[in-house]
């Protein structure tokens, strides 16, 4: 069976497999405090352009979404994302059950638009009655997003001007940032986000690591104890010199790029035999999601075939699905998926 | 200066100043478990036709939402609203903050639509990823509206026949019943409202007590130790009897609904007047909240004379505003509010 | 039946009573944005003796705790309470219910030490682990305490300087502030009491109003948006100005403490003609609640006659009760309790 | 540098090592719905002797008891623990932040009294204003204890019928489950202890694995909607088969027995070698852990030589300290700690 469902189908990129046996036999002191972990932090740090950077490892996506949001939150804000958003949408309520809601703005692809933002903090503000509703707080946007898009740097740093006029932190959950950056139609650079943004995390997940996903505060706006924070939302890891691999193997010699471009060159590839074939597109994904409209007839004759997502309905006989590759993508399996379409 | 801004500027009927006096030197058990908070209960259960409604008492509307939804909810569940819902919008995120995702609908001057509910149901269970999301697990809607419309007796009963299709308990906010009941355009009668749905509270606060609302859950469906949980969210008031009071008083002699004819007839009167002078109006409300479209001028001339509510801009220079009769309002008020238009 | 089960058993002083009578037929802006919660507030900031001293308006004791304590934490923080504090018995969880630890100490006759609260801060800080704990943030007191005990000045002080060594808010319950101060063995006035510590609330329940608590914030300290925070809590009264008056009657003409001097006169005349029978007491209490050890025989003779509260036995033939007086008690219900012991 | 400050300073057995080796180019389905996931759950059913238990897999044992607490307890409702339990002391009060309080009995060398229990129940429901009061919902035991002690089946099974008697679930943390199952001095095997409590966790990170605990729900007992309830509180990992890969090697020949015995056989080698020159022990545990009283300046003279925990202070000059020994200890580390004492 092919299987282009996701992008966290497989294990790990061989370098961090390697290093996991190499070290097996040291030993650690526990909870991240181990050199590994410091050695991958300061490799981050240099990666982003920040010396200072604050770095901190949790093991998935929505802990760490959880964790950034509640911690930068005040107990009576919500954060702004858009009705796409992963927050809003497919993390079983983990943001509301800190107490915040998810406030939300239209989605266009998948992106927030600033000046929806600038008017949503307007009115927020011009109402007689805002100190009886929560307060926009902090901002959630993804990049690349659920859509697969990508701002440009220029949409950045429009959000990043409201952001900041209205006092509002902007974070960046980055669970595919790798393929964001390796994109063929992006001009933000990892160090040009870091300068923008005010936190983000940079994904492992599903980006060639076993696990793992890099929170980084960029602008010494850490929230107070976070260490214990951490602790309290579950997401500290024991044996934390495992995040520490991952990290420190995928900022060696480029290799986080690099597993990025081969997703990247792999859904090129594909996105264009897809398109040979005559199908449409959703819209136009510059990253490792391809969202193809195919009849329903069509989808019905892959089943057992190969595994894809269902998006959602298009029409009533047709329908948006999701072909993602990946860091550990091959040409054979492209093409075999293009020989059943 | 007038006041028509909301429904609960003035103090309370005077049967309940009375009682309050009349009682001011008798001694009674503290939390609720009086003689007066007893009748009350037998009154109410009287009134709304279901000898054995369960009926709690609680101090204001905020609380009282946070409350029901809070306990019958699992924690893995949200409530549904329409997006102008008061849980939604006016609460400072008193829902989320005890871990429930607010799940929106649209709002239809003010009301859900049956059929859009049932929609959201069959597309969370056909979505492959809902066990990644917040299980809808109850309904929330208010009658009257926060835009003072109604549902029919009608549009209720397809509500709860969604709502009992999926299990979810319908619940009414009912801050403002006494208006809803009293309306001249309502076949809903308050013991129709208390067989079709699972839970409501008649507001007090709004209608004619100092403050309280009384909860009423209509098909043996309290939640475990409610007593313990109205405690833990703050709710139990310590001289219970004076929330006995409010609705013994209330629910004697017919005179919550006296209360409501009193705000509906000066409702009727005020919307005469103010239709008669051209103003349109921003929807056709039949209770005691008018949303009237003023230009920004004469609004601007009002200032310092009458006091409203700004609800929505409805073009450059137009603005819709709220007046609010009560039970307390006369007709020497309503005659002075339409002097000024 | 005679009842001194607590004192919380009759309505209010009849100054309140006719403040409502005599501003019922006013009208008033809601949420305690009216001038009769101005005057109080201004009256209060007199009687404490700082000018600036941020007054909130509240309506009974366990949402004030759960307000104040939870505004004042950080996630990972909790209060250090003794353990028979009322926020760490008799709230039902309501301070853990917003995610807070009570850490506790033991309690002497009701009351913390503060050499203990120092010890405890010692031994956390050099605890190699502290950063998997939670943190002691806040201390919690009341005074009187649960036992009717008072903190002298000197005791006051001694914690103070501790919680400020360390960085801890210290917070005062004065549920029964007014006979605390009406005592005859304190050294605590109401300004000292203000000085002292950095945040206290004024109880208005337990002592003559009809509910309300006024939360004296003493040093510029108050969290932000914290009319938002109590709305959030279900703490937002709407029709506020029922608050204010309670609050500007009892800070009038020094009544609150005349309220207070009543109850400690009549518990004074109570103690005295209890000792005289020849009943111990469970510990000397200065104040409006005493607890004499009686037989479980005598206590089965007063069923039907005296409501008391249980406190705890003392021994398989003994049991410690609670004997309340309260602003409202005459001396003639004493002579009837003593004729009956 | 000797490390003996605990049981998670070395990756993982071999056996797992090599699997995530020989699988590492295999594609899965994610959220553990893949094969090796299944394939360990029939393990783990077959080795505790209930085919129809209901297995789930965390990554840490703070997560893991967050998790299963939050969702056996009703928001009214706390756990009971001792003193010294893991869920009161080291966890950052993850239980307190969902909403429960940790109801605590004091530690007879780490253990909960049986009898202890049964009082604090008749208390509970014995005190008229125990509906006011967080209800004891759910008991906590660990087994080993962080003490290392071990509870015989007797006192298991006096335990059980205390909660069973309270409709109280039984939860036992088995973060260090093999060095119980395997000390010398048990009457409790695994399938006992499934037998008796209704639900307990097999704990991976400490005993082995890279990480992974295991929640074994006995009794039918599973909290409704589990699957979503882990993900909201972050322990969903996305790469589930990682988790099948630790406990499906875990439980293949027995070995999760053998590494608990290596363990136990180099513990009972290092006390033997401690008690014979000459040093007390805080208490006698049999297992892993071992807590010598050594002085103050003996410490002093192992810096920088060997690793340990600081356990507690004994008298001025003396302290207990923890030496723990794991699956990877070496007869040869224990020579070489015993050659520094």
């Amino acid at each position: 069976m092919l299987q282009f469902q996701c992008d966290y189908i497989q294990g790990c990129t061989p370098e961090i497999l390697k290093r996991l046996s190499d070290t097996n036999n040291d030993q650690f002191p526990g909870y991240l405090a181990d050199d590994i972990c410091a050695s991958a932090v300061k490799k981050i740090q240099k990666a982003v352009g920040i010396p200072d950077a604050d770095v901190w490892f949790m093991i998935g996506g929505t802990p760490t979404n959880q964790l950034v949001i509640d911690s930068m939150l005040q107990p009576y804000e919500g954060v702004v994302s858009v009705t796409t958003g992963h927050v809003n949408v497919h993390e079983s309520g983990a943001i509301e059950s800190t107490g915040h809601k998810v406030i939300t703005l239209p989605a266009h692809d998948g992106k927030m638009c600033a000046d929806e933002l600038r008017e949503l903090m307007k009115r927020f503000y011009a109402d007689e009655t805002f100190e009886h509703q929560v307060f926009p707080g902090m901002v959630y946007i993804s990049h690349p997003t659920e859509y697969g898009t990508l701002y440009s740097k220029a949409e950045l740093e429009a959000l990043a001007a409201v952001c900041h006029e209205y006092s509002l932190p902007l974070y960046v959950d980055g669970a595919r940032l790798a393929y964001g950056l390796a994109s063929r139609h992006t001009d933000v650079t990892l160090e040009e986000l870091a300068r923008i943004v005010d936190v983000f995390y940079i994904g492992g997940t599903k980006c060639g690591s076993l696990f793992g996903e890099a929170i980084v505060f960029t602008k010494n706006n850490t929230p107070s104890r976070f260490f214990t924070r951490r602790k309290q939302h579950g997401g500290l890891l024991a044996k934390g010199w495992l995040l520490g691999i991952q990290f420190d193997e995928l900022f060696t010699d480029g290799l986080y790029l690099r597993l990025g471009k081969n997703a990247i060159d792999m859904a090129e590839y594909m996105k264009e035999g897809i398109a040979a074939k005559g199908y449409p597109f959703l819209l136009d994904s510059p990253t490792n999601q391809q969202f193809p409209v195919m009849t329903n007839e069509k989808l019905k004759e892959l089943e057992g075939k190969v595994l894809y997502s269902t998006w959602e309905p298009v029409d009533e006989t047709h329908t948006a699905v999701r072909f993602a590759t990946s860091w550990a993508t091959t040409k054979e399996q492209v093409d075999q998926l293009l020989a059943l379409l």
